[in-house]
């Protein structure tokens, strides 16, 4: 089965389960056992952060038909599942699909608002306040020089394991009411990168650096001392591209082979 | 001086000043009180209920030139303000401005999410969700029979003075992406008056009950024991109208003739 989520992040150590700790997939995992009457086991397409909220999160589990019959649709579920978690969708996954490794892109956004007197009260757990305005031109020219294959080790959260080589496919900022939006893409992101990129941009965009700071962060390859990682509850998975049912399991055979060598984080 | 306001009601205990309580009338006299160095005291156009949102609340007071100089705009007094009380604006008032009595109109909106996969987990705090499809053009039915002058004793909350005939300017519920929206403006309202209305409508729109119900529940003037007053959480005071500045003086006569005789609630 496919299960397209929603959540609040706000009061979720992120998606992984953790011991002793409020999780999405321990709630998630917990009630579709509960309704299923087994134990059922998520794959989830991102790994979320903890406070980083989901707009399209997508996850797969498998379950027998008689199970599935049990869960009665999305509407039961969202009865069942705690206010700060809905689900979107419940349907049939394709032949071979995979939440995790049939994934061509994921899309993040990230919310600031830098004007105080515009700044909606009702959304404070989601949009970051910056005390200086924005140059969205100069964060928007800065945002060219990160496009496309690159090591963006500087980005990440150093691992033992994994590749920090990625393909950045989008990245750009736009107004969308009182608040700048981000908007970021790629087949999969490592660790606190979109955060630590939302940290090079920022002092772009309010005159701090120039336009080039986060192209020499990116050519540096190596973490950056004045870089800061922005906080977690400005981000939202906000949707998570897959190819045509068609072509799941020419795809599959692919990433059986590169599983194995696939990072920890998405 | 004037002020524009708007809140996350979800923390206060309403708008009004209450011993021990955390209220929004309460943290912003405070604020602005410390700032200016003096006793400030507000008026506000709406006292809203524990939970009441606002976009557009307005407030006067009066300082004198030295201590308006203190305040030293908008974004100081927001660094100064908790986050869930933001100023979109601090403006001279125009002589006779007073917020509650030089008011034309109030314009409230309520929320309703008929959908669980369609929630946005993140505005939970503002959204009612409603566990049936709502029928929007039976609500929009019956809120015709409720415009105009009327006595809306059987919507209000009862108290024992003033009157609770009012002009209900605007009634209409419409969808806004993922949920409906009903737009309410008056004069002015009697405690509760809203969301007795909207839980006049909601059996309306899922079918329980006729589009001219609401009607005979306001020509019966009292309360019905079958209408339920819905949550607050839902509910947000949106925006203020005034006359224009040189109509302010002429209509303070005619205020300050009335307001000995004005309700306590708006």
């Amino acid at each position: 089965m496919r299960l397209d989520l929603a959540y609040d992040g706000t009061d979720f150590s992120g998606w992984a389960v953790q011991k002793d700790l409020r999780t999405v997939q321990g709630e998630v995992t917990r009630i579709l056992s509960l309704l299923t009457q087994a134990n059922v086991e998520l794959f989830s397409a991102g790994r979320t952060d903890a406070g980083v909220h989901a707009n399209g999160q997508v996850v797969h589990f498998d379950v027998t038909p008689r199970q599935a019959d049990l869960l009665r649709g999305a509407e039961r579920i969202n009865r069942a599942l705690p206010e700060d978690i809905r689900v979107r969708r419940l349907s049939q996954a394709p032949d071979g699909f995979d939440a995790r490794f049939s994934a061509l892109w994921r899309r993040y956004t990230y919310r600031i608002c830098d004007d105080s007197t515009r700044m909606d009260p009702l959304r404070r757990r989601q949009i970051l306040w910056h005390p200086h305005v924005l140059d969205l031109g100069a964060m928007n020219a800065a945002a060219q020089g990160l496009l496309g294959l690159h090591d963006f080790a500087a980005f990440c959260k150093p691992r033992d394991f994994g590749s920090t080589i990625r393909t950045l496919e989008q990245l750009t900022w736009h107004r969308d009411g009182d608040f700048c939006v981000m908007t970021i893409q790629a087949e999969a992101f490592c660790h606190s990168m979109v955060r630590s990129i939302v940290g090079a941009m920022i002092p772009v965009g309010d005159g701090r650096k120039p336009s080039s700071w986060p192209s020499e962060i990116l050519a540096a390859r190596e973490r950056n001392v004045g870089l800061t990682v922005q906080p977690a509850y400005a981000l939202t998975l906000e949707e998570v591209g897959y190819p045509p049912d068609d072509q799941l399991a020419q795809r599959q055979l692919v990433t059986k082979a590169t599983r194995r060598l696939a990072d920890a984080c998405d």
